[in-house]
């Protein structure tokens, strides 16, 4: 947190806004973390936050990075939270409790229920690389809920950090977007991420850089750092985008 | 939510702490279930409810049931919510994203982590009962969870609704302590869960109904009715316990 909002009444509203603000030209999604106001007990700050980016950019859909995950009865609860009391667009959910657990979200046709599936840190890979049938599990996932997205609301995370296992996912689901953290502080390479996860219309992905741009920079002008951050994030993933779609033609 | 309480002006709170003064005689442990406070927007009403059992109860622990699953960054800050904002003695946690996503809680060396393994719900066979070398996935969980505790400081959740894996589990990682939803509501056997999950000593169980005891009743005497429900479960327990702790001897 900059110096100069240590002492805000509202810090995390304060500082979002004006991350929001400043980046709005350059992004196709905003993501806010859950666990960062959680963490602080300032969860009217980001019901806050999302309705300003509702008021002020509502072509710009936000997800709740949440990854709640939970019996049925439960989920609908989290579903509630998301949808209702936070006003997002679409919701991170994890898929280890099975079918029932997603379908109360599923229940909001309007809204986006993205579902973790090979995620970008380092230890996932003990459980969602193991063989299922000759398939690692991540993809077992990803066919299930291929098949549960009765609405085409889905998404699945596929972390940057694993290009090969993005093109696995991308060759089984089609045209489904798929959310890609783990560009930026994570190390992700855009080009491979590109290559591997674009659709066939050179479209469906959804990248993102959470600490390489909000942490960009640290003192009064943290936002413009923010900003430039992001549109040269933009720059290079359009930079990258043409050259594979001129490739295709 | 009891007619005379949804004018009140924290009902969760004031619900939640006649539960609790009722039934303190005769439980092991609360377990507050996260999602309900966050679809109310009630997170403070649940700080003071955890506060009001420790100030009263010191002796019975808290279970933030939150699920929450993350990579270690954000980690960090749920575990920052569970353990410092609420106070809880410990929390639960999705084994989705491995290691470094259960790392930062493992740091507060005096709480608890309670690792989702074999869940209560229907639907959650697809993927906890995939076989992985010759074993359920929920297997090789409880196994990678043993060997992540080096600070004897685990638990795995293991649904009463399959007493067979609960078997399984508990004959997997010897004394370790099991948490056991699934009692009450969802049809949980109480006799099948301690013949297949009492440990070499007839303990490590800790057995949770939920809407089985809150609500009991919905009328003005909700709270008398959950004690009952309690102590009734108790009893039923206990009988149980000894019945099979004789059959031992």
């Amino acid at each position: 947190m900059p110096e100069h909002l240590r002492d805000h009444e509202r810090p995390f509203l304060a500082f979002g806004t004006e991350i929001v603000d400043a980046t709005a030209p350059y992004v196709s999604a905003y993501k806010p973390q859950a666990a960062h106001f959680a963490a602080a007990g300032a969860e009217d700050q980001l019901v806050q936050l999302i309705a300003h980016i509702h008021a002020h950019y509502p072509n710009i859909p936000v997800i709740l990075d949440a990854k709640r995950g939970d019996v049925g009865s439960t989920a609908a609860l989290y579903a509630q939270e998301a949808f209702e009391r936070y006003g997002a667009d679409a919701v991170t959910v994890n898929p280890y409790l099975g079918h029932d657990s997603l379908a109360p979200y599923f229940a909001y046709q309007d809204r986006g229920v993205i579902v973790l599936c090979r995620t970008s840190n380092p230890g996932s890979d003990w459980i969602q690389g193991v063989m299922v049938d000759d398939e690692p599990l991540y993809l077992s996932v990803a066919r299930q809920v291929e098949n549960w997205d009765q609405n085409s609301q889905c998404m699945l995370v596929t972390g940057a950090t694993y290009p090969e296992e993005l093109g696995l996912v991308r060759a089984l689901v089609g045209d489904m977007p798929l959310l890609v953290p783990g560009v930026g502080a994570q190390g992700g390479d855009i080009h491979a991420v590109l290559k591997a996860g674009l659709d066939t219309d050179c479209q469906g992905l959804c990248i993102s850089s959470s600490r390489g741009i909000i942490y960009a920079g640290d003192g009064a002008d943290y936002a413009d750092q923010a900003a430039k951050a992001a549109q040269e994030l933009r720059d290079a993933i359009n930079l990258v985008r043409s050259a594979l779609s001129d490739s295709k033609d």
